[in-house]
């Protein structure tokens, strides 16, 4: 499928036209990015194992009928996507207290959470990404309550799914940040999923597996993305 | 009813034990204090004004099958109330952008809000009462999925109670908080119902009401919480 004009580019992914209005290309770059953006870095290759892992990891979702914007791979660092009109909400789901939740909420650093924690934030850098709940979304006019408890849904379901996804290769998912659009009033799963956006640490050991290696400089963040990958599809 | 050993005392009210174990006597002292507590005033009458106004707020809302933890005003700044075990949630419903809500989401000071906004926040005062929802609420161990039903389907039933209230009498009811807690399995509102837990401006000039022109420094505080009195059982 042929790219035409850009048609937004973020921090670690650009988004094409083609010459379908449904379809998009998003490539994934080699960028990495951290608080809003103030800390930069990249490495070869890093727009292909995630492309790889937000691959595997749609079509995992696709076999128990959740909705995402996923067609298809068409390059190592290129997926066709469904074009979404976004809502600019970030949904986080948390099994494990760690990073901005221990130190909000002063819970133990590690502590597995008894039930999983579903957060929205207003997905805006200006503001720094505030906390919202439903209301918000539907009184600032974002999202409608009916939107808003299907993104719950869905947000659990794939907690759920990828938990004991992760578990079975060793992994403990700690948390994991998705975004949502609608696409011919059906609502998706946008963005993509990957260890840019999610936290997967070693179950026996505790090793970070994601971003929060670049986050806190303890090296390795190379590494760490391809053995995720390798161990992601060993189990397939 | 006497008053036996002090239970607990706030910032702006004390609770004492009586010899009946299920019933408190709630002073309302003529504190006041704002930022959490690192702003602190007084004047004298603030308590007995602050008793009439909750008694008549709490009595208003008895009509309406709202269940509050209100017995019966005993004395000039005294009421009885029913023993709860308190749930350390402050439940804020706001009609009108102001104060955090303006500056958190970049809302325009003063705009009504297409729909109300129901908040939760966490009541710890060493954490800064961070904003949370029904799953914190539910993981940490404050309330489960259902008494959190239960307390947003109050929290608005009581701001439709009272938008109209104040509205009838050329008020706005721009905000306000609740607190609940839980007496032989019930979930009722405790702590105060006040224009130190509410704000309210005046419909034609906007004039504050509330606590707000202590936090600000807007002088007349006294007068206005006597004159919101008036104006409250002006109308009954």
């Amino acid at each position: 499928m042929e790219k035409k004009d850009l048609l937004y580019e973020g921090k670690a992914k650009i988004l094409y036209l083609t010459e379908d209005p449904n379809l998009l290309v998003q490539v994934f770059k080699d960028d990495l990015s951290a608080f809003n953006g103030t800390k930069r870095g990249k490495f070869d290759g890093k727009g292909e194992v995630c492309n790889a892992i937000a691959t595997y990891m749609f079509e995992y979702l696709e076999n128990y009928h959740v909705p995402t914007h996923f067609v298809k791979k068409v390059s190592e660092s290129e997926m066709v996507v469904k074009r979404l009109e976004m809502i600019p909400i970030e949904v986080v789901v948390r099994n494990v207290a760690t990073a901005t939740l221990a130190k909000t909420y002063n819970l133990e650093e590690g502590k597995v959470l008894k039930y999983p924690i579903v957060e929205y934030f207003l997905k805006d850098d200006r503001l720094g990404d505030p906390m919202i709940n439903e209301h918000h979304a539907f009184a600032m006019g974002y999202a409608t309550p009916e939107e808003m408890k299907m993104i719950g849904r869905i947000a659990s379901k794939v907690n759920a799914i990828f938990k004991s996804f992760f578990d079975r290769r060793g992994l403990v998912l700690v948390d994991f940040k998705l975004e949502f659009g609608k696409h011919d009033k059906s609502l998706l799963i946008g963005d993509e999923i990957s260890p840019d956006t999610c936290r997967i640490w070693d179950k026996k050991t505790n090793k970070k597996m994601d971003k929060d290696r670049f986050r806190y400089d303890m090296g390795g963040v190379d590494k760490v993305y391809r053995e995720l990958y390798d161990r992601i599809v060993s189990a397939a």
